[in-house]
């Protein structure tokens, strides 16, 4: 039986990982820094109260305590793993975790960074990505067998470098998550009533301000870390200046200026046709469940 | 046989509803500044090459054409309509078309400011919000039977005043769309390969980089127009202003003040929760879309 220990795993994203590797037969313990062996009661794993023993004796340590522990967390534990066990984190950004893995990992221990790109509200891993950034001549057989298991639940796996998952993920996530999380500040400094708003929706905005909320349900903590990436900074700065140069052109009623905008986004996009068809169907599913007989019950 | 002649006919919105007034039985003319027959002939009505002497003639004028010229084109037509007429827009924006459909039509002549929350992409009114804008005791028997004919094809039909109408809608549509513009405005200044990313998808990016496509596909002068609404100018401009504030606490490292940013604008928001089990459900019918086969029934 393979024996895992997830730091942090008393957290939302380590606890749906104790879950998942439990229910896959794994020897799960988990540990936190503070120390809520409810938790572990709740999630029926072992909690590791001697940590430093409990990583020696680990075939698979698992980080996914907050990003600004990470680095620090991993300095403190790989150096105690044996020959033949793996090290891997679960952190939303991969080049930091994973340049302290590889430097404080003894020799014989593998590393795999690994980024799931979904949230701990998934109930399953069918469709989901998972993207694993290994590291030469430190990852070998681990990665088939992580490979092997998540896509035996229907994940998709992709395998990247760190760097350039980091340089991909301030656009997908950071970039995204942003402009998001600044429309519901915006409504908030705009006092806008989203409840009422209801009422007046297109098709776009139905599904878009669920996102909004979806997002602000969510633990601020990962928001925020998603964020430190350290190539974010230059994808959100880039869409504030493209939005003040939008917002420029149509407060001045320039609506050539607007559009010749909208127009240069589109040909850099690509296949915006294809875009449309697809959203078509995500927006046509939701109407559908909105009407099941004839706008039943639960219009709003 | 009601008459109905609808100016921008030949239009991709005027087109729509030409078909669908058609299809209910109505005698479509269209006409459009750009005297665009063909059109006509493809939608099989009659194409009115006396617009004038169609305007007197018809029971019902529909103006569609660009926002721009929306006012000027109901300051020709609307006194030339017979007592016992409808005057209606299918603009955006409504305060303005309101103001001079009201100014300009002749005593007896009924107002009804329409705003359809759909693009002409939507095969259906089927699940569909349409706004209905009237005007004190200038709206009478054609508001019924509007409403009722869209609703019976399954419309939901809000009836609301002209300036509040402008209010929410500088929200829901200008300031979502102006979202999203920015977006698709920074992934092409980040020379972002947008076909590539589609690899390393999370399920909130999954959905939100094909509504990016899906609006930079359309008509760019429709979503100027949106931005012309006279109460999106402070909406825009709140969205940039709050983008400012969250990327200066990012940039700087406060991740304290960058969560509690998002705390504000989740308390603002409410039934934060409601809207994430909503976008799960949204998220998971995706999924679905995308593997049919192994995964469709269990994914919650």
């Amino acid at each position: 039986m393979t024996r895992m220990l997830i730091l942090g795993g008393t957290g939302e994203t380590g606890s749906w990982f104790a879950r998942y590797f439990k229910q896959k037969g794994f020897d799960v313990a988990v540990w936190g820094p503070s120390g809520r062996v409810d938790v572990a009661e709740r999630l029926a794993v072992r909690y590791a109260h001697d940590m430093k023993q409990e990583v020696r004796e680990s075939d698979i340590v698992l980080v996914s305590v907050v990003i600004d522990r990470t680095v620090q967390v991993i300095r403190e534990v790989a150096p105690l793993m044996h020959p033949g066990s793996l090290i891997m984190d679960v952190t939303s950004v991969k080049s930091g975790p994973v340049r302290a893995m590889k430097r404080y990992a003894p020799k014989g221990v593998e590393v795999l960074g690994t980024h799931p790109m979904f949230g701990p509200t998934m109930k399953s891993l069918s469709g989901q990505t998972i993207i694993l950034t290994p590291v030469e001549g430190k990852t070998g057989k681990w990665l088939d067998s992580m490979k092997g298991l998540f896509e035996s639940d229907g994940a998709r796996i992709e395998i990247i470098d760190a760097a350039e998952h980091d340089e991909i993920m301030a656009v997908v996530q950071a970039m995204t998550h942003f402009a998001i999380i600044g429309m519901g500040s915006a409504l908030r400094a705009l006092d806008f009533d989203v409840q009422k708003s209801r009422r007046f929706m297109s098709p776009v905005y139905d599904i878009l301000i669920d996102f909004v909320g979806r997002i602000l349900d969510q633990n601020p903590e990962l928001y925020a870390s998603i964020q430190s990436n350290p190539k974010a900074m230059a994808a959100r700065q880039t869409f504030v200046a493209e939005c003040m140069k939008l917002c420029e052109r149509a407060d001045a009623g320039d609506s050539e200026g607007f559009k010749q905008m909208m127009r240069d986004a589109a040909e850099h996009y690509g296949k915006t046709r294809e875009a449309l068809q697809r959203s078509d169907r995500v927006i046509n599913s939701r109407i559908g469940e909105k009407a099941p007989a004839e706008n039943s019950s639960l219009q709003r």
